[in-house]
Order: C-alpha cells, then sequence, then structure tokens
C-alpha cells in the first residue's frame, strides 16, 4: 500500500517545493508558506520592478547575518532571472551601525562594482528579537548592461 | 439674509470637501489642507505607480491604530480606483513590533489574500506621541488581476 | 620639471571632478569616490527613476543639517536635469522628530508647493554620530509639468 503511494508523495512534494521556490504567474515569489500566513511575499514584480522584502537571516554575528542575507537575496533575485548588478536601491536597518560598518564585506562581495542608491539607519529593533540586521532592496529588469 | 446666504454656505463646503478628497489632474490626493502646510500629499500618481505617505491613524491600542489606517490607506486607494490587490510594497514603522504582531487582524482583513513585498521594523517615536505604527505603501496601477 | 607638469595635473583635477558629479552612461552619480568604496551611489537612474540615496549633511544644528542635505538634493537632481518638482517620494530619519518640525523652513523652501508622498519617523542613529537627520527621496522623469 505504502508503495504505491510514493509517487504520489513524490509529486505533493515537488509541487509544494516548486510553488514555494517559483515565481507566479502574477509576478509572486515566496521561500515559504509562512510568508502567505503573514501577508508578505519575498519577491514581487510588477513592470519592470522587483520589489524584495526586508530580508533577514540566521547567524550569531552582524556578519553572519549579511553573508546569509544576500545570499538569500541572490535567490530572490535569481528566481526573476536578475542579478545583484540589477538592485538599484537599498534600506539597510540595522541595531548596531558600527558593528554593520566592520561587516560590508559580504555586502561589497555581494554587489561586486555595482552601486544601488543605499541608506542606513539604526533602529530598535526587527521582527525577530535575534534580527541584528534587515535589508530591503528594489530591482529594475531594465537595468542596461 | 442667512437664508439667502444657505446655498453659497453649501457650495463652499462641498467645494472645500471634494478638492480636498479628489485627485488633481497632477495626479496629487490630500486628505485636507493640513498637508500642504507640511509639505506633503497622502496619495502621488506618476505613471503606473501610486506612492502613498506613511499613514497613521487615531486610536487608543495598536489594533485600533492599525485598523484606522488601513481604512485610510483604503480611501487613498478608492480615489484612484485601486484596491489593496494593487499594494506591491509596504513599510511599517512601529513602536512596538511585538504588539503589532498580535494586531495583525485588520491588516490580513485589508490584503485579503494579496502579499506585497514588506518589512516591518521598531523605531522610538514617529510624528505624533501617540502613533503606535505607521505605514506606508507604493501601489501600482499595472498589477495583472 | 614642475611647470611641465602642471597641465597635466590640472588635466588629472579636471577628469576626477567631472567624472565625481556628471552621471555615468548607466545613469550613475557619485559626489565622490568614497561612495564607491562603500558600494552605493548618491543617485542612480533606470527608466523614468532616480533613486537618491539617504542623503545627510555637516551642520551643527538641525535647521542647518536639513538646509545642506536640499542643497546636495538639489546638486543631484540637476545631475539629471531634474528639480525638486519632480520629487514624488520622501523618507526623512531624523534623531529628534521635535526638533525637525522647528526645523522645516528650509524643506519647505526646497519644495516651493510641491507634496511628495512623505514619511517622518524618528530613529536611533545614522551612519555617523553627528548626524541629525538623514532623507532619502524618489524622482520620477515624467512628472507632469
Amino acid at each position: 500500500m505504502i508503495t504505491r503511494l510514493i509517487p504520489l508523495l513524490i509529486f505533493i512534494l515537488l509541487a509544494y517545493t516548486s510553488s514555494a521556490q517559483e515565481v507566479s504567474p502574477d509576478g509572486v515569489f515566496h521561500f515559504g508558506k509562512g510568508e502567505i500566513d503573514w501577508g508578505y511575499a519575498q519577491g514581487r514584480k510588477v513592470g519592470n520592478t522587483l520589489y524584495v522584502s526586508g530580508t533577514v537571516s540566521r547567524g550569531a554575528t552582524m556578519e553572519e547575518q549579511v553573508k546569509g542575507i544576500y545570499e538569500r537575496i541572490t535567490k530572490t533575485l535569481e528566481a526573476y532571472g536578475l542579478t545583484s548588478s540589477d538592485v538599484v536601491r537599498e534600506v539597510l536597518y540595522t541595531k548596531d551601525i558600527e558593528a554593520m560598518k566592520t561587516s560590508n564585506a559580504p555586502r561589497m562581495a555581494f554587489y561586486d562594482g555595482n552601486t544601488p542608491a543605499a541608506t542606513w539607519v539604526q533602529i530598535e529593533r526587527l521582527f525577530s528579537p535575534t534580527a541584528l540586521v534587515e535589508i530591503e532592496v528594489e530591482a529594475r529588469f531594465d537595468v542596461p548592461h
């Protein structure tokens, strides 16, 4: 009985994974179902613009979190066929802007020469009490290359 | 004498209400004249984009303010012929992000399945000392439906 | 020997000044090379949109900083052939929102009747420990005039 269910289980698993990691026909990208429960999307494409939600990452230190955040932003961009060179605007919210200044290496590696308009501010806290930094970006599909 | 002035008074009242609640030919929407004194507009349309100012609301509790804010955002969207399904980006600034987490019901009711890119941060305070939360949104006229 | 170097020095100086103050073919504007070291651009044009980085200014008081910021934003807009009437969105981050309320005169003079969508929030601190206020704007090339 269980062997007959395996293809079905594989299909459900693939369908779920797929739906969580692919851009929907209306331009929505989710990392997981939890985003729908909270009423937001990791990525949202409309016209030539890709709006990316404030992104966080696990990590014990500021630099680990910065590295993880740009990895997640990279995955988001890739889902739409974009790269870091298409990011044109960034807002970075951090609990410790001095620590952020010394943790900029993974961010510089991500942008690799691209220079978006950017704003950095130090705020009280973020959604998760352990998050040290959250980064929102806007990318465009019409950046000249 | 006063009876002869009534039609004039009604006209002035309607004209004022109308001018405060209609979108100008250059895409500007104000809730009231106070916005002009402070140099901003509740709504500003350019091309396919509607920029909505950080919106606050009176209310004794976080949930009351959240409810009031989305009612005001709804009125703003309606002035342009849009609905909550056209909101593609949101930034939510709050004085208490844990209280916001438990006050999300009016926000979820507003979005009704729509998932914008969203960023939530906890900040020190807002323009009015009694404001607990302020929400900025961006809507688009070219969201596929 | 030194006199023979003068034309070369003038050329280098002009070239450097020019590259720092002109918009590149891909829409990037820098006030100086320091921006590249930190991975951002003062201005970034894509399509009909000009994204301007959070801008700060030296100054001993809030009002001096506000005045300096809008002078720098004016220079940024001018580099793209725009004016304050093309600014459609503003986010103002300040360490003291009450002081900002009484320092609004240079901002009102800058906008001169234009009313962008605007959001003001009080945050803990900015990139430089002496910065009291930082202002991010978005301008458009398709604002009707």
